[in-house]
């Protein structure tokens, strides 16, 4: 007998998500030893000192279960974004809140729309619960909004819409988002996952949108700009009917004690958010600057990394990258086979991969 | 249009679970202090000094994203147990795990065994996935095992059984166990949570019987004896392609850093599991000690917790019991409405639970 014929319909043929590759494990796999990681949009600062000093103190306290109301989380949460607590839904990073919107609202039979090239987490937590995704492809690497109308149906329960989108760092201008939502039925619901939202000058806020449109969701997180990627803490914000339907589904302590701790500390850390603005915008200027002067093509960007095209099979890059001792990631997953995607590092990081990359490239 | 009518069916009439009330909130709300928490059955002695050293650490990476496969953790889990890293899978407390087992092999129309009285998580977990529950009867407060085979059908994908059972912290003694796990279809599997195991003195390690049995799940946690309920971290043992399963489903980031690492470090300090089974050891005796001289009935209980029957009404005790600054768990949702299950605290937080009981009870 074979386990998989007991698993519910999608998890047997469930390919998991691919993470960058850790540096212990390039250290441990390849020998290779002060290796660079520019491969998970990773925060290159390091940790923001207020946070720290929050995980500190909080665990102290570690042989307590979490709040699992995340009170001072979402309060904070909430008076920043001049929300109601309960507009607000606490994931462990957003790829929870990611997934139990898509499991409190879909199943077998249902459909669920997001573009090609978009968040591969969008067609996994579809799969795990045997609905039916649908890929519409894209336009100039970013979504097509408009054949994504085109392809809602009556059976269309949610839209996932990454802006900007991972992994190509395409940007939708508000205009065109709000002109999206006006022609969504209500009974679809929008997912706008801005988990690199804070890298952006931004005019206007869509939080202002939830006032408009019930049926929008913003998605975010504090594994970006705001350095807490080990954490995991994400949110869901919305009509206080979805985040009460959410709350049901959600583990009771799905966001760790040392997570709140740390994200309330963060968020309340704004030279720290400052500062990585300014490092990206430096290190966007930098790798562009080298990828115009080594004649590549990439695709212009609004987040904290740049995804460029090597003209060339860019998993025998990525693999001869990690041997120079800096990991990438390769995107052929998300149907670019010859684009890599980088993050923006610290200066001396960006340069490291740029010779890397001009070494490899040379080779070829 | 309610949103609840959008939700897939199970999720608009979850009822969440309801977790033990955190101190911050009593101060909060009543405005009592010097609170103490004998709810959640966490370890009374605070953090381990070398989960402590490894969570400061590994905070200096927080903006790194956790190792996804959990690498050093499951290589120190199988070292332990004596099993293979393939059989390891790891969750957000094993509240994740027991949730990744029922949503990977249970949907609509399957139906999945508990006992009356068993930890509240598997009904929750049954019902969002839209999948049949069936409760069978307790015996004795515990788990009646040839009630719950008699309970097998066609449709029945998963048994759950907690081994002490929480809250009653009954024990089902291992011959029988593995009598039960001969006569269950193979077809069937059989998820044995062992979240108080550490407690026990025991003869015979369950682990020794995935060898005889490709249908046995066992789950266990990091929250009780090792001291890290605010981390989250839990993990299951099973066949290896039932692993496989899981770790498709499982959100690849679903262990956050620090908790891999604090776990990793309490694994080893076998010092501080000790002293927690020595503390759990005397304070049983003085809580069960004061409730028979009160003439108290209380279930003989192998976990760190102890539910007593106090004759009258429990939330009220339970809400007087708050007045006086001591946190413990009315379990009427679990059908005992009569009974308060109380963690063992350190001597001096029992002393003063006793004390605030017998004068709650005496003024009634």
């Amino acid at each position: 007998m074979s386990f998989c014929d007991l698993a519910v319909s999608g998890v047997a043929d469930l390919q998991p998500y691919v993470p960058g590759k850790p540096i212990e494990e390039l250290q441990r796999q390849y020998g290779v030893h002060d290796v660079i990681k520019l491969a998970s949009n990773e925060n290159p600062l390091g940790p923001s000192k207020a946070a720290l000093a929050a995980v500190a103190k909080s665990s102290k306290e570690m042989t307590r279960y979490p709040d699992g109301n995340g009170y001072t989380l979402k309060m904070a949460l909430a008076e920043k974004l001049r929300l109601s607590p309960q507009q607000i839904t606490l994931g462990n990073g957003s790829n929870d809140v990611l997934e139990l919107l898509a499991r409190t609202f879909a199943g077998h039979g249902d459909e669920v729309i997001y573009s090609e090239h978009a968040f591969a987490v969008y067609p996994l937590a579809v799969k795990a619960i045997g609905a039916t995704g649908i890929a519409t492809p894209a336009k100039d690497y970013g979504h097509d909004l408009k054949a994504m109308l085109k392809a809602i149906s009556p059976r269309t329960k949610l839209i996932f819409i990454a802006n900007p989108n991972n992994p190509t760092g395409t940007w939708i201008e508000s205009a065109e988002v709000q002109a999206f939502l006006d022609k969504v039925p209500e009974k679809v619901l929008v997912v706008l996952d801005e988990a690199y939202v804070e890298y952006l000058e931004q005019t206007e806020s869509s939080v202002n949108w939830l006032q408009s449109f019930d049926n929008l969701i913003i998605t975010r997180t504090f594994s970006k700009a705001y350095g807490l990627a080990g954490l995991r803490v994400g949110y869901a914000l919305s009509h206080p009917e979805i985040a009460d339907l959410l709350n049901r589904i959600r583990q009771p302590f799905n966001v760790n004690s040392l997570a709140q701790a740390a994200a309330v500390a963060a968020l309340g850390d704004e030279s720290y958010l400052q500062q990585s603005r300014e490092v990206n915008q430096t290190g966007m200027l930098q790798l562009t600057g080298e990828f115009d002067k080594m004649g590549l093509k990439y695709i212009p960007s609004k987040g904290n990394f740049i995804t460029v095209n090597v003209h060339t099979n860019a998993a025998e890059v990525y693999d001869e990258l990690l041997y120079e001792g800096v990991i990438v990631r390769p995107i052929a997953g998300y149907g670019l086979p010859q684009h890599l995607r980088v993050s923006i590092g610290l200066e001396q990081e960006n340069q490291r991969f740029l010779e890397a990359l001009s070494r490899v490239l040379g080779r070829g």
